[in-house]
C-alpha cells in the first residue's frame, strides 16, 4: 500500500472509521447543550445500589492496587447463586468487551455469523472488526427470527450465532422452550451467544435452566442495566469451562476495574434494591405504553427497560422524529434497519423524565408534520 | 478437530492456558494468607491524588451512565499539556488494553514481532495471541539494546517493535538523543511502540519530544504508576491522527470506567501530588539501594518505581530468594529470562514496608542458603 504506509493488516485497513454508537456525551458537544432527557443508551434512571455505591467509594481508597485478575469474590458468588462451578464464569468488562473477546476466538477473515438484521450493532462490529461475514436474518413480527436463525446457521454452516433475549432494540422475547429449541438446532463444535443483558426485567419464563455442560451456549449478563452499573464497565458470561479456557487465553486479565469488581458484588446482593428497579421500570414501560395509545401509536410491548414505539410511518420519518426530540434535548435511539426503523427506541427514565418525553414526542410529531 | 468439538481459530486452539502474570490477590488465596507487603506489581504504595479520590467518589453517584466513548475532557487536557491535537490522542483501558488494540491491527499469524528477551510480558502474551512470531533480541548491560532491536527489526522486516523507556523489568533508561536514533532507524510503514509507563519517575533528559506527525511511533502513558490508579485501568496512546483512526476502528468505545476518566482527569491536574509521589518513589529507590549494599548485593541503578536488585546467582537462586519471600508474606516478582533472572524486582513501598522487606530479604538470604 505505496498511498498508506501504516502496516495495518487488510481487515483493518477495509474497515471504514466508523463507530457502533455516538454517544449521548459527543451529541451534547454537537449540539452545544446538555440534554434535558438521557433516554437513548438503555441506562438505569434508577441509579445504583446505596451499598453498590458504597463499596466502590470504599474501593476508590484502594484504587492504587490492579484488581483481582479473577475478580474471585464476585465469580465465587454469581457461581454460587447460578448453581455453576466457578470455572463456568468469566468476568469481562461489559457485554461488548466479552462479546469482543468471543468474536476474536472464532471469527477470521470470511467466517460466516449469523444474526438477526438490526440487531445489537456492537455485536457487529466486532464480527466486521475480525473480517467475517455477517448473515442477516429478517425479526418476524418484531421478534428475532429463531427458526430463521437456526436454519440460516445450518445453511452456512456458521460456528457463531448471535441471539439475544429480551432483544435490543424491540424489547420482546421468547419463552425458553424456544430458546431451547434453538439451542437444540445449534450442531456440536458451534457456539449460540445467547445475550441476556435485559433478562432482569424480564418474566422468568423467558430464561432457560443454565447448562453449562453444554459447549453450545454462552450466556452473558450484565451489570449495566438493572444493576445500573453502565459506567463501571462490569459483566459475565456463563458457559463451559472448556470456553471459558479460551476466554482466558486472550482476554485482558487485569482489565476489569477494582471499584466495579467490589461494587458489582454488593449490588448482587441486594435483591430487594433490583427488585424496586425492576418494579419501577414495569411502571415506566406503562407510562410509554399510555403515552403512546395518548398519541394514536402502537408501543410494543417489552421485556426490558426500553419501549419501542412503532412511528406508524417508514423509516426516514422516525429518524425526523429522533432528530426533533434531539433538537429539543431528549436523546433516545432507534433501530437502524427497516422495518424494525419505523419505531423510536426510548429508555424508561425516571417520573418526570416520563412525563418530558411524553410532551417532547407530541410536539415532535406536530413539528415534523 | 475431532476430540475437541469447539469452534476457535487455530491460532486460539493452539494458545496455552497460561497468563502473563498470576496477580496478587490469586497468589494471597493460593497461601492462604494475604500478604504483609504488596511489591510486585509496581503499584502505587503512595495512593491516588486526594482530589481524584474525591472525583471518583463523586462520580460513584453517575455510575448508571456509561462514560464517554472519547473520553473528551480527559484527551483535550492531555493534548494541550503534551501540545498535540486531540485526534493524535486515544485514552483505552490501560496500557494493557492499548497494547492489545495495536498488536491486532497489525499482528497477523505469522507476522514477525521485535522485542526485547525479558521485556514486558503481557506484550508477548498479545502478540501470541494473534499467532505473531516474536522475535527476542537480549538486553545488554541490563538495558533494552536499542541497536539489537533496530537490527534485528530490519532484518526480519518486523512492522511491530516494542520498546519500553523506562525499562521493565529492570528499571534502566536510554536518553532521549539515543531513543531518538532508535526511531530513525525504523522504516516509513513500521511502528515503534514506546512505552512510556514509567516516564513520570525517569529523568527528563530520557524523554524525547512528542511528534505526532511521524507515523512511525506510538507512545503510550498510563495512570497506573505515579497517579496510583492501577485499578482504575486508564491510560493513553500519543501518536499520528492515522494512527489513532486504526485504534478507533477496532476499540472497544465504552471500555473507559467512567470514574477511572473523572479521576484521570482529577489528578493530571494535581500536579503537586504526582511531585511528592516521584520524590518519595526516590527516597525508597535509595532505601532499596542501602538495602541491597548492606547485604553485599548490587541494586541496577532504577529510573522507575520500582528496583532489580541482583542476587549475584543464577535465576534458580533467585527464584528460591522470592519464594521465600513470597512464604515470609512478601510479595514481589523477578524477571522471567536469563540472564535478567539473576534479579528479584522490587516494587518501592511505603517506608515501613521498606522496612519489611529489608529484614525479609536478610531472611530469605540466611535461610536459602
Amino acid at each position: 500500500m505505496v498511498d498508506n504506509p501504516l502496516p495495518f493488516t487488510d481487515t483493518v485497513a477495509a474497515l471504514p472509521a466508523a463507530v457502533p454508537f455516538v454517544g449521548p456525551e459527543t451529541l451534547q458537544r454537537r449540539r452545544g447543550a446538555p440534554f434535558r432527557a438521557r433516554l437513548g443508551a438503555n441506562e438505569s434512571a434508577f441509579g445504583v445500589s446505596p451499598k453498590a455505591e458504597a463499596a466502590m467509594r470504599e474501593a476508590a481508597a484502594d484504587v492504587a492496587w490492579y484488581g483481582d485478575a479473577e475478580s474471585w469474590e464476585l465469580k465465587q458468588a454469581l457461581a454460587e447463586a447460578h448453581g455453576v462451578p466457578t470455572e463456568a464464569i468469566v468476568i469481562g468488562a461489559g457485554i461488548d468487551g466479552l462479546l469482543g473477546v468471543l468474536v476474536r476466538a472464532i471469527v477470521e477473515p470470511g467466517t460466516p455469523v449469523v444474526t438477526s438484521h438490526g440487531a445489537y450493532p456492537t455485536f457487529n462490529y466486532h464480527v466486521n472488526g475480525h473480517g467475517g461475514r455477517l448473515e442477516f436474518v429478517p425479526y418476524r413480527d418484531d421478534r428475532e427470527d429463531w427458526r430463521g436463525l437456526a436454519a440460516r446457521a445450518e445453511a452456512v454452516s456458521a460456528p457463531l450465532v448471535y441471539f439475544s433475549n429480551p432483544d435490543n432494540p424491540m424489547g420482546t422475547w421468547w419463552p425458553a422452550a424456544e430458546v431451547q429449541q434453538l439451542i437444540a438446532a445449534i450442531p456440536e463444535g458451534r457456539i449460540l451467544v445467547l445475550d441476556e443483558a435485559y433478562c432482569d426485567f424480564a418474566p422468568p419464563e423467558a430464561l432457560p435452566p443454565i447448562d453449562v455442560t453444554d459447549r453450545r451456549v454462552v450466556r452473558m449478563r450484565t451489570f449495566s442495566k438493572a444493576h445500573g452499573m453502565a459506567g463501571a464497565r462490569i459483566a459475565y458470561a456463563i458457559t463451559h469451562p472448556e470456553i471459558v479456557t479460551a476466554f482466558n487465553k486472550i482476554r485482558n486479565h487485569f482489565e476489569v476495574n477494582r471499584m466495579a469488581q467490589a461494587g458489582a458484588l454488593a449490588s448482587f446482593h441486594d435483591a430487594a434494591f433490583i427488585r424496586r428497579v425492576v418494579e419501577e421500570v414495569e411502571r415506566g414501560r406503562q407510562d410509554y405504553y399510555a403515552t403512546a395509545a395518548r398519541l394514536g401509536l402502537k408501543a410494543i410491548p417489552s421485556a426490558t427497560n426500553f419501549v419501542a414505539i412503532d412511528m406508524g410511518r417508514d423509516g426516514d420519518y422516525a429518524r425526523a422524529i429522533l432528530s426533533a426530540l434531539q433538537e429539543d434535548g431528549v436523546f433516545i435511539r432507534m433501530p437502524g434497519v427497516a422495518p424494525l426503523d419505523r419505531c423510536i427506541r426510548v429508555s424508561v427514565g425516571r417520573p418526570e423524565e416520563r412525563a418530558i418525553l411524553d410532551q417532547a414526542l407530541e410536539a415532535a410529531i406536530a413539528r415534523v408534520g
